[in-house]
């Protein structure tokens, strides 16, 4: 199945989002059923679904799930929608998408209220239009795959960070999409899979989809990325985004920047996957991105085990910065964009074929 | 307790080495009894006890053992020592202080015996050296604890990795010695604890070492140091050594490397805190280091615990290389040593005040 599913056994009847619970990923593979809009946003915070591009297409499911339960009354359901929007925002800050998504659904609404449709049409237009961003998702990975692939040379090592493959987006993944491109034409890579602490995405999720792909991987601990740079064995690192700010800046999941600075230090390119839709124009640079703090248990926790003293004191960002200056490239769905980074931003943002700019 | 301890009930009768159980910390505190040397390479060899000078003062009291459990007969004696050193020495490859401990033990026993001691005396001489080892980590601990503590000052964020604290040595520490020392005169320092995967001698040992001292400090995970480096929270970066080669590169705890680069690129001074028995004039370079490779289930596993997709592979150098250029000074029992090193280095051997050079 895909990493998120809309479900509706009879056309107009209940419908659910289907989700696959990554928090048990890779020795169960359970499905989590979201029957209504805060069941999305529950698995959104809980991170039973994550990585950018999959909490938007939840989110824009969730505001549809969201529509089909609104009263009938127009400004009625125009605010049960607004206030489904800023519980879905308000799950997680740091990537955009969700916003992006959100926005873009009571838009929508607010089109078709304003056009006079009835409430059951505007139901039927928000549950396309969700659909539709997944599409769009879809569609975004595989561009991103096919521009990307040609960066990578046959027999590459390349490390990659977290997980931005299958399960953080609707299918095929942002930065593991031009290795799965490049791998399909038989490059040979060799994937580097930083197990990302705390949550461990690397070792649960990207390792799994590059077994299941059958892309040679070794899984090694964050700690471990400079030794293997240093040897030689790392040509590339390739990551994906959280949100990119109007200069180039990078926000992603922690860890990132300091990978970049490795990269930089032993002349290694670093790129960065996304769709358009993790660009955000209306941040200047990345000192204006949310950096989420998560609970501090996490980090004193694995999966569950305590593993630091009682007592002892943690910090939880789940994101950093990486400033443009370390970035070697930005593969969007629109295409390869180097710097400067906000020029090229702007024009692939435009030139988009899906996704952006919002449509009304 | 201390870190390490000799036990000998009765003058000449059985003996045992006790070693705090670091596997089990910090939930629980465990002593582990070593009856004789091949126990004592099991504990350092499944990292019961861990950290240079605590595993060079283990395998100092292990050929001790061996001496008292030796037969009679002096070739036969000698053969005995010659066969438990290189047991212990084949425990772990990378900290040269284990290979120091059991050369200083084998050349002690040689002494004796070239003299004509008879082997009681011999046995005497050894139980006596290994703790005179024991007593001179100490001492020398306490001296890197005064050296060190002026490069701190007060209100300062100290990021270290791994643990080089008293669980690394008998007892004080090497790293944390400084910090204990700045401490204890009231410099109010704040501690970022890296948790150090995948072993997480940060997160168990540091973080309780530190908590037990009343140090303030933050447990993060090993890829978030540069996040909090760019903030402005860390002012000085200190870690332990396992190996010095005689140009200054530094073999220590996987992570290390990266950490120096990350310092490096944030204008952050980077200490090394390790007594002179660290220091290995023989090897010219980092390049002559043996890396330890371990179980790479200690990668996809944590706690027990798997983490990883079954039949993923995984890698798990146990150390890396910081070339000496990354390197701000090294603080030994004889000083502060600033680059170049190999003068410094060779001059602080000679003037170590304990356990350098290696005594006949």
């Amino acid at each position: 199945m895909r990493t998120v599913e809309w479900h509706a056994p009879e056309p107009g009847g209940p419908a659910e989002v289907w989700l696959i619970d990554q928090t048990r990923l890779p020795l169960e593979e359970a499905v989590v059923r979201c029957a209504d809009y805060r069941a999305t946003g529950e698995a959104i915070r809980e991170m039973r679904v994550r990585g950018a591009p999959a909490i938007g297409v939840t989110a824009a499911m969730g505001m549809a799930l969201a529509a089909l339960e609104a009263p009938d009354e127009p400004d009625a359901f125009a605010a049960f929608l607004e206030r489904a929007g800023a519980f879905l925002i308000g799950t997680r800050p740091t990537a955009v998408n969700l916003a992006w998504a959100v926005q873009r659904m009571r838009r929508r609404a607010a089109a078709g209220l304003a056009a006079g449709c009835p409430p059951d049409a505007v139901r039927s237009i928000l549950v396309a239009t969700a659909q539709q961003i997944a599409e769009e998702d879809v569609a975004a990975c595989r561009r991103i795959g096919a521009f990307g692939a040609p960066l990578f040379a046959a027999g590459d090592g390349v490390l990659t960070h977290c997980n931005a493959g299958a399960l953080a987006c609707v299918e095929y993944g942002t930065a593991l999409a031009p290795l799965r491109t490049a791998h399909a034409a038989g490059a040979g890579l060799h994937v580097f899979v930083d197990e990302t602490r705390p949550f461990l995405q690397g070792a649960r999720l990207t390792a799994w989809e590059l077994q299941r792909a059958g892309i040679d991987c070794t899984l090694i601990t964050d700690n471990m990325a400079a030794h293997f740079m240093a040897r030689g064995a790392v040509q590339k690192v390739i990551v994906g985004a959280d949100r990119i700010a109007a200069n180039g800046d990078v926000a992603n999941k922690i860890g990132t920047y300091g990978l970049a600075i490795l990269a930089a230090a032993h002349g290694i390119p670093f790129y960065v996957a996304a769709p358009t839709s993790t660009v955000d124009l209306e941040v200047a640079s990345g000192a204006g991105i949310p950096i989420e703090e998560r609970d501090p248990d996490e980090v004193t926790h694995v999966r569950g085990q305590r593993v630091a003293p009682p007592g002892v004191r943690a910090a939880h960002p789940a994101f950093d910065v990486t400033p443009a200056r370390y970035v070697t490239g930005i593969i969007t769905e629109a295409g390869l964009i180097r710097a400067p980074y906000e020029s090229g931003l702007r024009a692939a943002a435009a030139a988009a074929p899906v996704g952006y700019p919002w449509p009304p």
